[in-house]
């Protein structure tokens, strides 16, 4: 007989019941092989003595065996595992019990180049946290939401909103989207023309998984947004790196690599470009206009920060040019809530979109139907136009302070632009302080930069960081212009 | 002198400003060479007399042109299209002002094979709605969930919690998640071997994107789900199709396609299998595991449906049995709570995992780090596991009363095999009552059958439905089978 006083530990504590707990390990032991099929189980009061547990507890456990037929019962004779059961070979007593395979690496093929994310520093509570660029999550309307998703929740069509196959974002939420999207950016669209997505980023991961093949070209600047960077990468397309100056992507450079040779797509963020805010000059953009329809050049335009702008209205996206419908318009809700408020979406031809649509199906089944019938509300009576009007007054003068105090204390180290809006600036760094050195003093001295920084391999030369401000108190930047003084000595 | 009184019309009643209004029509006759670089506008008191507006509106117009660098003023001769943008052939007036590049299909090349979705049906408030097999909303625990969540808006780590990087979960709900599967399904796991994903749906996704590559072949069920079908295909991989009977995937199909060919994944639901909700047998699943580690064959397990059974405990999975670390196992809450919250999890070897979070962060850069708190918080405090407990309670009773109607009024029409837990049944209907004439029949008569159904191209032989059960009460039941009965006489 097996020891299975030994085998068999049952844990008083667990939430799982003993005879199911009993009943797993002994499934186990016939897994492998260590109970071999045909072989008599004890009789329920001796392995009761044996496990030191009642014998209704043994019984309930064979029952469950039973049920699952990993055993058969025969009269009179006692349990056994079932003798249909393919006959394993045992392995050694030792490691009976202890079926941990998830504890060694996988040995089958797997994409393993997919780029990483630094790890997250331990955080004091004292740190300070300078994030990419993110709304105040103390100015973020979630009585207002939260208001709106109650109701839903509370809504007579509640089952059906939920049971509903997802056409890529509820009709409430696309009405209110283009209506959104048409007076801000004279777009003209209908529904038809909109995804909605779990943020932009599943909207650039989409319109490029259904533009880009394996080998083919993307014009992307130099710095850019890194993450749509990695993503053209996964999908196996080159990039060809363009210049950002302070008119934005250079636009002759652009016309030259789309003379030279065959270019698939174009990515860009006209407006507060990502990660050094510049905005694009409205002569580059009329040439670019021309390069596109010449070209007939897929772009994806990706228009994260249109809503944040505080001296004059935001330059209009490219999308509400005439572009001969080459142009993918991504954009995001997120901004305007909090970061953990997931809602993006995609403007596109009807044909594009309808495949967009089956491809997010297949990514993300279902959206968060309830939290988008939810903004949809808040879009329509207005409450989110008012929200964005509030927090643009709050974040423009945060931009000033900042600026200032950068532009007082930090002018030996840094040189950055003053943006026209948005959330955060593109602060570089002299030479002479490398952000390898600098990201980890201040870590230590309680500032943590989060913001995406560029000094790593091919973008050692930038040596610049996104410093979010938005979301930052006006003592909090004191502090950190203060530390960032103090390590900059 | 451009017609502008028909070029310019203004809307009154948009939330947009008259003044932008203005601005954003000429930004556009400039972007379509209307207005060519040099031209000089008319002064501000002529087109204010010819729009029919106040100066002041002009005026405004004319500053946001000239912050946006469309224009520039010349002292004592007036404001002229800025002479540095690029010179554009202008097109005819007729088309001026009507920029609707969206209108027209896109022309460039795109992925257009990934299948699409049936139409939701019009939905007139009468109708009964029987869905896939989703949990009754009614019985959700949404007070408990959103009392969770509102604690999480209000508590002091908001920020941080918002703005930390997304490493595919947050700790919290990770160590909650690790807890639970361990209890649950006994498999020995911690952090490091865990994704949290917006539903098993991305799980799969993200999976099957790290595994295949185009060409390779993929083991799957006759019939599968269809959207996992969808996935493979998408990443240009090749389906070898096993017969499903009584006893679930037939592992002696699985091993011949093995000696004959290079499989690079099979992908299985060995419990409650989709559609069919067959499980699989222990006697299948010893030999499985056997095949498993001889061909180091790498298994994406889906157990969507693992927490709900009814008369005995689940099979466990085939991941927590020894597998030599092949098998990707995945799962879902949103079974648990409701259909539009959407996580589930990925379980793998670490090495996979964190490449899994890579990919991840491309897709959907940061998850609802909220709800996957006050989740995690459901979970520890056990309101989870008491929810689980009652509604499959109820979910049993349903599955009584179904089968005891279909069997007293529909042994005619269809033939079905009562499910031993899980929230759908699934519905074959004889050859005579062909589904392609019975779906239409029924939402004709009230009855919206919106649960998956194989009866299309090869699924034709099977003609069968996913009737969800568990969100119909009593008298839905009892009116479903009253149409069944009358369109099936």
């Amino acid at each position: 007989m097996l020891p299975f006083k030994t085998l068999i530990i049952v844990e008083e504590n667990s939430p799982v019941a003993i005879y199911r707990q009993i009943a797993n390990k002994l499934i186990g032991l016939i897994q492998q092989g260590l109970l071999q099929p045909g072989v008599f189980f004890p009789g329920s009061r001796e392995l009761a003595a044996i496990l030191g547990v009642h014998r209704k507890t043994i019984i309930a456990a064979y029952q469950e065996l039973a049920i699952q037929n990993w055993v058969e019962t025969l009269p009179r004779k006692g349990i056994r595992v079932a003798a249909d059961l393919p006959v394993i070979k045992p392995r050694s007593f030792k490691r009976a019990g202890q079926s941990l395979p998830y504890h060694e690496p996988a040995r089958f093929s797997f994409l393993n180049d997919v780029t990483g994310i630094d790890a997250n520093p331990e955080l004091r509570r004292s740190d300070i946290v300078v994030n990419d660029g993110f709304p105040d999550t103390d100015l973020a309307p979630f009585d207002l939401l939260m208001r709106e998703y109650r109701k839903q929740l509370q809504g007579v069509y509640l089952k059906r909103l939920m049971s509903m196959r997802d056409f890529g974002g509820t009709p409430a939420l696309k009405d209110a989207t283009s209506l959104f999207l048409n007076d801000s950016r004279g777009l003209n669209i209908s529904n038809e023309h909109i995804l909605i997505t779990r943020g932009a980023q599943m909207a650039i991961y989409i319109a490029a998984s259904l533009i880009l093949k394996p080998g083919d070209k993307v014009l992307v600047s130099d710095p850019n947004y890194f993450i749509a960077d990695a993503v053209f990468t996964k999908m196996g397309a080159r990039l060809v790196r363009i210049p950002v100056g302070a008119e934005g992507m250079d636009v002759d450079a652009i016309e030259n690599a789309l003379k030279k040779t065959k270019i698939k797509l174009l990515y860009i963020i006209p407006h507060h470009h990502h990660p050094t805010t510049v905005t694009m000059s409205s002569s580059r953009r009329i040439k670019l206009l021309q390069l596109i329809k010449q070209y007939q050049l897929p772009v994806i335009e990706d228009d994260y920060d249109y809503d944040f702008h505080y001296r004059n209205s935001p330059v209009l996206p490219l999308a509400s040019a005439s572009h001969g419908g080459n142009v993918i318009y991504i954009g995001s809700f997120t901004k305007l809530l909090a970061p953990s408020f997931r809602l993006g979406y995609m403007i596109g031809p009807a044909n594009f979109i309808a495949q967009a649509i089956n491809l997010k199906r297949l990514i993300d089944l279902r959206g968060d139907t309830l939290m988008e019938e939810a903004l949809a509300n808040m879009i329509t009576t207005g409450d989110l136009g008012r929200h964005i009007k509030k927090s643009n007054k709050i974040y423009s003068q945060r931009c000033d302070l900042i600026c200032q105090l950068f532009n007082e204390h930090l002018n030996h180290a840094v040189t950055f632009s003053k943006p026209q809006g948005g959330m955060a600036l593109w602060l570089k760094f002299h030479k002479e302080y490398p952000l390898a050195t600098i990201i980890p003093k201040a870590l230590s001295a309680g500032l943590v930069l989060l913001g995406s920084a560029y000094y790593k391999g091919e973008n050692e030369k930038h040596n610049g960081l996104r410093f979010g401000f938005a979301s930052l108190k006006e003592k909090d930047m004191q502090q950190v212009v203060d530390i960032l003084s103090l390590i900059t000595k």
